[in-house]
């Protein structure tokens, strides 16, 4: 199975409007560091499925018939505004799991055009994504994350092979950090929008809440994600400042985890 | 004074979808033929505006400072999706000026970052938009529209130019025709959705609608906007079928009425 980074950047992308950081310029000048919504594309086994849909251009992106479905961590708009144009579309069903937020995000529930939004996900209990052979379909786990908003992270695993997608989240629950304890992770993408913070922040990781969550979890690689300018400013002025086994995620980013 | 039309489209955009007409395939075929959603630039005297926010990628089409403003017709995601991202610039401040609603768009009221939308519209009120000099500035006067949700059509006056932008609407309210109706009118842009139709139509006006309006308006030029796909399939099937000075518009097309 294989991830894909669509977008690494938190609610504000970088660069951000109107801000002259350096790593707002750098983003402006070299569009390799620009980060866009954070959201990826999950592969295995002959699906495909979205995971968030902030970006903006997914008709353009993926033609009808090109996705399974749609996976949503939470409804923020960075994280699923690409569904208000989408949901537009004609003669075709687009399933959408997340979690039972109640009201969504805007109109989306009272219009949903082609999207399907009827299958509620229960946290802790597995699902397996439709695939060419059931035997090798990918095992998908939400867990509730800490956030400002009903969230869930995803596990998803594929025979011996096993990943984490965890965004947004400030720490981890404890039934949900248990869960990801039970088997190997060879891949953990993780929140982390803030540098270090003296206080405990609200909502996002910063590196030092991000970096204790990859010791904890010990995943064979980890890869941050959401991230915000200030974190690329302050990796800008300290290089050399992530341990082994941890990088920061860039939007294009491929992990592939070997399967089908 | 001069209007840009930005997008011609409906909330499904053109094309739709998975949508296989003919008009849909066309505008995959040559782009030329694509609309976005619904929206346009005024410029005059120095000042510029954006009319309605659809569009996905606001922050790279106007660079800080190139705007004086947005002006929403009303919160209807097709109209006001792109403020989600804009918002989270920094060190700035973009007034939207629109109708009183409570709502707004998801979020944008509780977070809206760069976005002052303090000043609410009164409607058949005037209003200066600022400009380089008083008495050059165009007079703006929003107009009540008859749609699913509290909707501002504009009119715009500079000196003895004028013009009027009416979507979205089914018909006109009475006093917004009348007030329409005191002073010439250059250029009237107009929503126009929908091939003919048997019965009114619910929200949107169709061709016979919307030509009922121009008739009693008699601008200088009309121009369609808001197009569905259907409408333009129509008239693909249906040439010749506009009247004299009626035009469908297209992204990009620019109308300059003089003046600065
Ligand atoms: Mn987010
Ligand atoms: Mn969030
Ligand atoms: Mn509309
Ligand atoms: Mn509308
Ligand atoms: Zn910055
Ligand atoms: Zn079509």
């Amino acid at each position: 199975m294989r991830l894909t980074l669509l977008g690494t950047g938190n609610a504000a992308q970088v660069p951000v409007y109107n801000c002259q950081c350096v790593a707002c310029g750098r983003a402006r000048h070299t569009p390799g560091f620009r980060r866009g919504p954070c959201s990826a594309l999950l592969e295995g086994d002959g699906a495909r499925w979205l995971i968030d849909a902030g970006l903006p251009d997914l008709a353009e992106r993926y033609p009808p018939g090109s996705l399974d479905g749609i996976l949503l961590t939470h409804y923020h708009a960075d994280h699923a505004q690409g569904l208000l144009p989408l949901r537009w579309g004609i003669g075709m069903t687009l399933p959408v799991l997340g979690p039972p937020d109640e009201e969504g995000l805007a109109d989306l529930y009272k219009h949903p055009g082609i999207l399907d939004f009827s299958r509620k996900l229960v946290p802790f209990e597995t699902l397996a994504l439709s695939g060419r052979k059931q035997s090798a379909a990918m095992q998908l786990t939400p867990l509730p994350l800490l956030h400002s908003r009903l969230t869930y992270g995803y596990a998803i695993r594929q025979g011996s092979r096993g990943m984490a997608y965890l965004t947004d989240t400030v720490g981890l629950p404890g039934p949900t950090a248990s869960r990801l304890s039970e088997h190997p992770l060879d891949l953990l993408v993780l929140d982390c929008t803030h540098p270090p913070a003296a206080d405990m922040p609200r909502n996002h990781n910063d590196l030092t809440r991000a970096l204790d969550i990859v010791s904890m979890l010990r995943p064979g690689k980890a890869v941050l994600t959401h991230i915000g300018h200030k974190l690329d400013a302050f990796l800008m002025e300290h290089p050399g400042h992530l341990p082994p086994g941890v990088v920061i995620g860039r939007d294009g980013d491929v992990f592939d985890l070997g399967g089908r």
